[in-house]
């Protein structure tokens, strides 16, 4: 029979190397901000992967991987201990295809954060706005009083009635479903057209996160694909723009 | 592990201090008839929250508060116990996303009311007709033939055949799964067009239900809500009227 | 707690009172056929009620009787048992809202019959073929070879390809669920448009399904209905080839 | 009660009957490729049906044989022993219709396969590119590294990015399942349009499997059908084309 989500942890690495106080998720979501501020972050650290999550609520497929081999979808969990500190963090290809399985998966994820000595966790994500924007500005959530001023302080704001619609996903209920077992949430949303991947709006983040963490993590790779994402949008609207006025000339 | 549905009641509240015979549904529904009585009638009346439901079968979302804490998604059961009687009231963000979940929750609320000594449910809901109603009728329907005259002699109609449908949700639910348990079961659904969050149609069920639980509660803030709701509503209409004629010039 | 399937027989009623060797489905379905004659034979007979079943899998609703109080959706047992014989019947308000549903359901129907000693099921619905039909056939399938030559006999026909997409819902499901008990299951589609309630369809279903049971029932109302809805249709074609005839005018 | 899957071994066959070193899985998919290639083998090598599962993941409805009489939808297992060596199948009617009951059910067959002592798995599929192919490749994903020099001189590719995403299904699940318990997993996708069942495709993935299972199989009737189907299609292309030039005259 099949569990309805399977935790493997990788058996060579001793339990008391999977532990760290703190947790950070990048699960995909808008403008996959949260996904491109883990990944940075775990490629920069050069953090370890040390369990692999896999279940039914995920998308019924396999993964090909470059080498031609398959592997289910799946959430991971890496761990960078060294001088920095100590750093969980939630990676994955998916999130659920059901509201049961959001719920359901978040709550392991909080389980497993407390099982490994975690007293804070930092969900990433994107905040769709429907235009671009020139100034990202990084929107906070919480999910206690007093972690409002630090947040403040980091460079978040938090911004009455937004997100208009709460939070949705793992990013949200992973705060909601912490607070009972004394985790402290933070949730980092980074302001995003929500049309595209958004490594500036990643980048921003990153810049608030690194305040909070007093981790110096270089971000030179994420400004770079950032950089390049803009004159590649720069010209995409320069020939849009292009293309009406020669519209307008037929016209 | 999560259950699928976890009912956590206000410790610090005794258990003799959580009964009462009547308790008042009044979840998020058409026109928000329902939430706009029960919120106004706990405001009024002062109830206090006793407990707080969350449940893999809302949405998976959280709530973000005025003051960027955020909560997940939940139904409450306030009490009021005074001059007036006691009365518990069930209210929220949401109703179930599945159909399944829908019965689930209406038995859990119904195991609680049983529970808590409830002998009487009032669940309250909108009737959705399509169009704007200028005199706003309350139609009721029971779980008990000898509810009828009490009803009616409230000022409710009961109307063959209305709603066509039946009802939905747990304001339906909520009265069929009780009956089993020898709880007395009313719905009193207000007119209302069902585009527009309808306060008018609110105070005129307040006025019925102030009868039936024989409770003096003030109206003053659900007719002013819904005078100006009313304002608003001519001033769309007339705008849209005056559009129609300019459109009817040009043409 | 609710179970997902609730099964609550009349108490009143002696277990013995209960059985029967023929059990008759006849739920909503396409033209409403099985519907309509499964409850004129009960009318007709004076079937008693004898169970009713209440599921999570039915819509999360309530029906409004005509004296205003509510029941839960469900399925109903009638039991007939006299000098035509002894039958079951199954019918109710809806099907299940879900694949698994269905299942789950078909087979609690299954396993009531086979406790209460049913050696033969007839499952009846109708058989959509989009558009109107001047002499309606029965299309029967069953779940035993040795069943054919019967049903012939009793004026269905075998049509191979029809129904192309097989026989979907309890109708279908009750056949196949039925026959690892060893009860032989027979299902009888009366054609129709699939557009309307049919009782010209079901009155051809009985008769054949009449022959089947040796049993003498009157489907006067059956045919009188039909007779109705047979000029009811008349005159809405006449009335839309008129307009077609007013709006060539026109053109 | 139902089970949500359940397997009939055909009692009469001897467990030391029903074991096989391979398996091959051909369920409905794009192009019906591996349905074809599947039962194609069956008829060829006359497999024999050794063991049926239903589930209530399957669509809710029943299948009517050629003489009327109907059986569940389900998927079957059959097994050929002779001097090409031993081979299980899984063909069926349907792939589940959840997200949820596909992972259920493959894993299901992974167990099945574990338990009658196969080492390896061929999944077949076929690989949609939205466009008529005149030369057919065969696609290939394997679950071990080590695999790929055998595949590869089979006659099949390893394209980086294709299919881009991922392998959905049972052909998918079943490679990424059976990983964990040893078991090799080979998925050959032949390319197609993805709008018509194509034997042909089927044909081509049939020369690679040959080559990997050291069988001789008669591809004949495969091929037959392939070309009956080509020349239908011509007819068809050419039909469309005649049309659209005599448009041209009117326009």
């Amino acid at each position: 029979m099949m569990e309805d989500i399977t935790i493997r942890f990788d058996e060579s690495i001793a339990p008391e190397d999977r532990t760290a106080p703190v947790l950070i998720e990048g699960l995909p979501g808008i403008g996959h901000v949260g996904k491109l501020v883990a990944e940075h972050m775990i490629q920069e650290l050069g953090a370890v992967k040390i369990a692999e999550i896999t279940s039914i609520y995920f998308p019924p497929q396999v993964i090909i991987r470059e080498n031609g081999t398959v592997r289910l979808c799946n959430n991971e969990i890496f761990r960078y201990s060294g001088e920095n500190g100590s750093f969980l963090f939630i990676v994955g290809d998916f999130q659920s295809t059901s509201g049961e399985g959001h719920y359901l998966l978040s709550q392991v994820y909080i389980d497993i954060a407390h099982e490994l000595g975690v007293k804070r966790i930092y969900t990433i994500g994107g905040y769709g706005v429907g235009h671009f924007v020139e100034v990202t500005r990084v929107i906070a959530a919480i999910n206690l009083d007093k972690l409002r001023t630090e947040v403040e302080e980091a460079g978040a704001v938090f911004s009455e009635g937004e997100p208009g619609g709460g939070i949705i996903g793992a990013a949200g209920l992973m705060l909601g479903l912490s607070a009972p077992l004394g985790i402290e949430g933070i949730c980092l949303m980074g302001e995003t057209s929500g049309y595209l991947v958004d490594p500036k709006s990643a980048a921003t983040v990153l810049t608030v996160l690194r305040k909070l963490l007093s981790v110096d993590i270089d971000d030179t790779r994420l400004t770079e694909r950032a950089g390049e994402m803009e004159v590649a949008l720069q010209r995409l609207l320069e020939q849009e723009k292009k293309s009406e006025e020669e519209l307008s000339y037929i016209g």
